[in-house]
């Protein structure tokens, strides 16, 4: 019989696992969701660690987990798109539908978001899900289950090189080369860039994402963050200075360098988060008319397009993931990522057997460099 | 015989008159252009003071003044838009027409620019201006030449209102009541903002805010940023925030606040400047998704609109003029403006009559109002 | 005892009155509204009068009527931003928030749009009716029920103007002088636009343009599009074309003119409907770089703005309505719509008793006015 | 000695080869090119074969073609960015840098423009020439001379994807395989289209699309616009349409499709020219809310965009090359185009040996291709 087994944060640095009651199809539009793989995210280890991020505070257990794929078990009668044994993507933040935001196109930012894995709202590390028909994406028959697992930072990713608005021919450098750096400078690529220059205090990290998206690299160094950015400028023979700069980092030092680096009239995105104040170069944002704008999240359409970039072989996700475990060992799985021994790893459902798992293109020089590249540090 | 008499800094505090050779016109597209009034701008003062702003240093002797009307005396062969006679304003920055800012539109990022009164090159508290005719704006009947000398500012608050993209029944937040912050709560009126919030330290100046363009005003208190933003949206029942903040202040406190103060989905544009680096509240950028803008100087068809505004009765520019005095008296009008004496005075050119500038609309009322404001302390 | 009387059309030229059932809240977010006022569209008297308009077909006996306010008389649970006594002006059509337009702040282009009036849908020319809250927008107590029913044809001006992208300082021809031509010209001048040509072949009814909001008008001749272009480009002293021209007539001179008329890289919008295909002179599009685009009833923002600018006294809506009329006269009113005697009229709902409606500012002379403008033959 | 032999219309069917004087540089700012390889535009043969082109009318004798590379010789005084030796791509306009479509960043609209073989302005089939530097754009060292000579039409194709605001993951329809149409294509994948439909009415040009950028091919049918229409979306799965349309043809009949291929929404692009006025489908742009846009030559940014997108691989323009002739055999070359032989022809300088010019990538099975693919029609 089918299990609804769980992943669950009691508090901080206290999971148990536990069943918790299939849900219902609540809505006609609805569908019931069974979940095949789902990936850990920075915020998940995040709650795990410390209990709440911002003023997201986890006051009573609460399902782990938001980066999922699934297969469609049960629809809804208003349901016309998606029918039993499609498999989907997840996106995990449901609006209203009803507010400003959301009707003018810009759900994410809507203030009554139901999100999962953030307090109070369960999460996905669980055995079935129902959601919105229109928030779950069928995945084309050459993108596999994990790799729909990934769709979510993927989406991400998108969300912020729009914000960006990242135009072909484009010089973009990327600050920080975890996860969230790596796709960002994929999707850059995808965009049209035609230089990526990914940015790290790992050397390891600048290798893998030499050999992953980026057209340059950058080691930063232990210096003014004026004269980091004259010199990545220089290595990367970006002139004038970079048409746009994207911080996946949320370091103050690599936000303050980000400032520098753009162009006169460049645009830079906030992706990453960190501290909530920083140091910050007012006055080369005024002086040199830069654009900045933060990344949320994602909204409209970024789904679709993440699905389209894996599917015409523009994104390759699948070299990101460094394996994929049993749901019985979720727990050390967010050991692993907590100590940065991965890039990304996926976490089967409790009903998903593994073995077959492993044709993933996970190989050992992939994860000898995953592991050199130590902790993501970032998003 | 007419006098190119020319008010000269010579070093810091160390200002004398001398006359220049007047200049010839050296392309077939100049126009030459007696000077009939000229505004003082914050930059002038700060130069007088302190011989530098930023990395523009003072090393030889420089004719100050940026904010000029004139009268047409010559045109070159090619010129066919001016005549002899005509009146214009001056925008007193020229381009090279040549790099990559100037081609896509942009030509205030231009790195060649020739800025009048930005060391190496003079100002036009003098008698005779040579420019390029395209930089040189007919004034339409109905605005009169000290108008005119008021245009400049008003084209940096128009550039500024462009960069924050204000659309019709939006709330715009003023951060400054000095004369640009007072300029952008008209021009915004001006693109349709059903709502604009003056922000200031300084009572009187809010005073005159209110009767001048703004439809709430704010006095900001001395506590924390969050404080000031909460207390600022309750007073002008800004909901959910403010669709867009201009700072006109350069103050890092009202920096602060203005991230604070903008809405989910906002804009924030930073029109003054002030210190290099600030502290600066970067998680709310990131989690609000706020679209942040610098603003420098003006571009293409600022001036042109700047016009349009006073002549079609949109913008009152003579409501901030406290006086006109003549050429001779330059310098006094330095002190009064850095003393906070008044909101904008005008200095006649050295061929021009006093007599008869004050027709001009001040009245023993407004110049009340402006000494009270005091200082502009901005821009 | 209230009465849900509706005014319904059979078949063309065949309409009677019917008791409906009052309608019961079906959703939490609903609420139900007494009809107050509803305003006469072309549209409507296009149904009455064919019975169809392109591929919508009046099968079945249908309410006419879609530009309505009313007076909340219930709200559904979920309901937070309105209350019983609310007055509102109601949004008449109601998309399904989940598909790719919706998602993306294009609800009016939804697919499954569900809009009053329009069929197989009944329309708002009844006693009572059902909505969601959010659709239902509280009047300011400035803002009267009979303005109230006039912001669906503002909202309509508002889109189209939007779609048009007038920015401060532009100029704007508006081909056709109906009533949504009229509220085009005073929403683009509430944008900004500082030149508002109206278009029109009746003298009279550009004499009341130009009373209302136009700087200039144009009486079109019976000469080429090119030529017309020319005249009016001379007459309104346009120098190198409009920067934006709207065609609220849906002629196709007037559409072929429109496109002589604007300036290279300026912008034409379709706002009035008439033929399916016309000669269109593409070559002119390509060659000065116009940007066309259609404008298709209201979305996202629009209603809320129509509401700010009356509010705001930006718009004066009032001026536009010749007279009210009690239900019983309803097909009197059509008439008259139809034979041109009125720009705007509006039908009191069959609770609503007209004494007291007639303190609308309608005197004589704007009725002599409008009599004079004859039919309004657009949109 | 160096020779500067001009191929010279004299009158419609009647050009001959005459020596001109080698130009010498006018502007500090210019530079002395001696020209390598010159591509044949439509433009040129219909010069050729009618006199004019609109109201561009060939009065007196005029040297022909403007698409070319060629070798820097000389540099003016004020020359940074060049030095003798420098291969470059010759933009062939030169706008007057001080109008408003100048200063705003649309130098392709200047009213004053100087576009080579547009009369009354010789064009560059001639030994040499003499242009603004900013205006000669350096080839990198793995883009040719000859791939040089084709940034042009490629440059074209950039302008046109620019104004359909191609985005990732977008389906983008061209109408038209010739030249302009198939690098429109190419355009559109680097700009990140997943689907990309040719439609011609040659099957020959369509194979040649699938080989070359096409995803998809359509072949029109002798249907009426609205059969071809929905055929089209049904066969390249546009479900509710195109996302993007490109006209390439300028035939009344693809035109008309394209209204009815774009999605709700969507962007349709005029690109080609044919007739002055055509039968419009109004109604499908107002309801649909369809942006058109024309596009007109190239503007800022684009030769460097099409430069690199050459020099990253992501566009193949030699794929379009047929082959090169000698500079005595211009007539022969053009006579081909005419016949339409070929996609694409270039004529080596006068100064220039074609032996070597044979490593091009012209192969036996492209020159059938072409054969087979017959006249462009376009562009």
């Amino acid at each position: 019989m089918a299990s609804n087994l769980s992943f669950i944060l009691n508090k901080p640095n206290d999971v148990t696992f536990a069943e918790r009651p299939i849900p219902k199809l609540q809505h006609p539009h609805d569908v019931l969701v069974a979940i095949n793989y789902t990936g850990i995210c920075g915020s998940d280890v995040h709650y795990w660690q410390h209990g709440a991020i911002g003023h997201f505070v986890v006051k009573d257990p609460m399902v782990l987990g938001h980066e999922s794929a699934g297969t469609v078990l049960e629809v809804g009668s208003a349901v016309s798109t998606l029918r039993k044994g499609d498999r989907v993507a997840l996106e995990p933040g449901y609006p209203c539908r009803r507010c400003a935001p959301c009707l003018s196109g810009h759900y994410n930012l809507c203030p009554d978001m139901v999100f999962a894995a953030t307090p109070p709202y369960d999460g996905t590390l669980t055995g079935f899900w129902t959601a919105p028909s229109d928030f779950c994406y069928k995945l084309p028959e050459n993108v596999s289950l994990q790799e729909g697992a990934l769709i979510e930072p993927l989406a991400v990713a998108v969300h912020i090189v729009k914000q960006a608005r990242v135009q072909p021919g484009q010089s973009v450098v990327v600050m920080g080369a975890g996860p969230v750096g790596l796709l960002c400078g994929a999707v850059a690529r995808a965009f049209g860039a035609t230089k990526v220059v990914a940015v790290d205090i790992v050397q390891g990290k600048l290798d893998f994402a030499r050999g992953y998206a980026a057209t340059h690299t950058y080691l930063s160094q232990r210096v003014s963050a004026e004269e980091n950015a004259r010199n990545l400028v220089a290595a990367a023979e970006l002139g004038e200075g970079a048409d746009v700069v994207i911080d996946a980092s949320g370091a103050e030092p690599s936000i303050q360098a980000s400032l520098h680096v753009v162009r006169m009239g460049g645009t830079y995105v906030q992706g990453g988060m960190g501290k909530a104040d920083i140091n910050f170069p007012i006055m080369a944002l005024c002086l040199k008319e830069v654009t900045a704008r933060g990344s949320f999240r994602y909204g409209s359409g970024d789904y679709k397009l993440a699905i389209e970039l894996v599917a015409a072989g523009r994104v390759d996700v699948k070299a990101l993931v460094n394996g994929v475990v049993p749901f019985k060992d979720a727990e050390e799985a967010f050991k692993k990522v907590k100590e940065g021994q991965v890039i990304k790893i996926l976490i089967a459902g409790p009903n998903e057997k593994v073995e077959g798992a492993l044709d993933t293109s996970v190989d050992e020089k992939k994860l000898k460099e995953a592991q050199a590249a130590g902790s993501t540090g970032c998003c």
